[in-house]
């Protein structure tokens, strides 16, 4: 894989990604908050009152089992206010459409997308429309900007500390999986429906907790990008127990035939977070009580050695769940 | 042209892109603030401190003379905020990359675009990248989301009056003409180079007088669509004269050649002003007295006759500036 042209592994939530966004996007615009790489920034101005933060969707197909373009753009953008503390009030919408996308798949999934706006409470204060000839497009783009009203601050890596405690919202993987599924190159049906939901209420319960430490949706690479992500912006290893991590049989099924690993697909409905020992119990309670939340489960904790993410399997063993490098699945999202 | 499927024209600024925006994404949001067709939004928990703006950008070729993807989505945004009298602050940047873009020519569309971004005073608070699959993406589409502060309120359409005179900052159709010529499928080269720069300058100083009624920059679509709209908003007339209309030779040249209306190609450094008549001298002093300003000129007035757009020409005849219909241009911008 040459490294002087972008490759589809560019995209993927992995190394590679990290590393064009750290050469050619950090160094250009020189913004620390930027580099802190969360998944919304305060808004200067406000005093951190406001939150901003983006989102380009790019799925294929355009709809799938348990949701389509315009949910999972819509859901993308309240689930990164959400996990950064922010309750969603405004959003832009761009479209940037292919000659010959049907009006009628249009208009469904701008009603998907209003229709989830609506249920998180947030309007749409701003849009634009770009054409673009037949074969340049793909279907359909979304880019959402979302602008969330700060509820619960202190939400960073910063506050992690070794012995906290991670627990994730529901079973991982379903996105990728039905994604996956819907695509014409694959032959095979399963009853995996993408998780494609809003994760407001799960963080809303979570906010009320002190020892919550930071929140973030398994989204592109799935919950072993994550662990990664926490690994390296605190340094601190984390363990994460196989049995303990929630799958859903057809899930898992699919991915045993296909070759996938379900700790990195994407899920678009759930939320992992990192709290204080003595705060799990209290939120794998409060998420329990939801109904998004029944299979919620504490999976892991944050062990003081070297940054790496290590599975304790079934067995005893251990694997290690490295960064990733190619991309299992484009246009996941 | 089939109406059921996305046409080149449903994103070309004119009739039925309007009646796309307006049948499928205004009737989804059911949101006010978007129907008045402005190119910025306050946003409301500000007591309308802010606005906010989005553009897509999916111009082709992604550098041409005078310009690039980068420059244009900096200014493109910087100047929907400062003809809605807002000083751009705070900007999110999503990316849709094609699989195969040489990685230099991405670094040099983003150091592009973090230089117009900094020319501004505004930052870049969040970013998104996306990679397509090859044949999916057409090199690279850009789209910014701005936060500008409000500086000068009250511009709208609703203060438009019989009699008010429209100015324009300087030569129309450049931007069009020259990204139409750096494609190649003509086999033409000239010595246009696109206006592509921020307005923000010549916006400051027109926010300075009391009789300003309304700014817009004439994008997708020039000057004839940008006047329709003025046209159709407050179902005045406009009258514009030809011989007043800056246009420089080469553009002229090449339009005349090609076949096109130079009135109808997009300019990305200029901007349009509809003044009260005291205020139409004083503001082309203070445009005339800034560079980016020097072939201002006074190109007409609201005539308060039926809701069109009528160009009187150099020999004395009047020639309808109609609402487009096809796109003569696709990804200008």
């Amino acid at each position: 894989m040459s490294e002087d042209r972008i490759s589809l592994a560019h995209g993927n939530g992995g190394r590679l990604m990290r590393q064009l966004i750290e050469t050619h996007f950090f160094a250009a615009f020189d913004e620390p908050a930027l580099a802190q790489g969360l998944d919304a920034t305060p808004v200067p101005a406000t005093g951190g009152n406001l939150m901003m933060t983006v989102d380009g969707f790019t799925v294929q197909p355009l709809e799938f089992p348990g949701g389509d373009l315009g949910t999972l753009a819509a859901n993308g953008t309240i689930n990164d206010l959400a996990v950064c503390g922010a309750r969603p009030r405004w959003l832009t919408l761009s479209a940037i459409l292919e000659e010959g996308l049907p009006v009628e798949q249009l208009a469904r999934l701008v009603r998907s997308f209003a229709e989830a706006v609506r249920g998180s409470g947030a309007t749409v204060l701003a849009g634009d429309t770009k054409v673009v000839p037949h074969g340049q497009g793909g279907g359909a783009y979304l880019t959402v900007t979302g602008l969330g009203e700060t509820v619960r601050g202190g939400l960073s890596f910063a506050g992690i500390r070794p012995g906290d405690k991670v627990l994730v919202s529901g079973p991982v993987g379903d996105h990728g999986t039905a994604v996956m599924l819907a695509r014409e190159d694959f032959d095979l049906r399963g009853d995996v429906r993408s998780d494609c939901a809003s994760v407001l209420g799960l963080c809303e319960a979570a906010w009320a907790l002190d020892g919550l430490r930071f929140l973030r949706d398994p989204t592109r690479g799935g919950l072993a990008t994550v662990a990664n992500e926490i690994a390296q912006a605190t340094g601190q290893g984390i363990r994460l127990s196989e049995p303990c991590i929630p799958l859903h049989p057809a899930t898992t099924s699919v991915c045993e035939m296909l070759g996938f690993d379900p700790y990195y697909l994407a899920c678009e409905g759930r939320v992992v977070a990192v709290v204080g020992p003595e705060d799990a119990g209290p939120l794998l309670e409060a998420w329990r009580a939801l109904p998004e939340g029944a299979q919620a489960a504490e999976i892991g904790q944050v062990a003081g050695d070297a940054p790496r993410v290590v599975l304790e399997t079934e067995i005893g063993g251990e694997r290690l769940l490295d960064e990733l490098e190619d991309d299992p699945l484009p246009r996941i999202c």
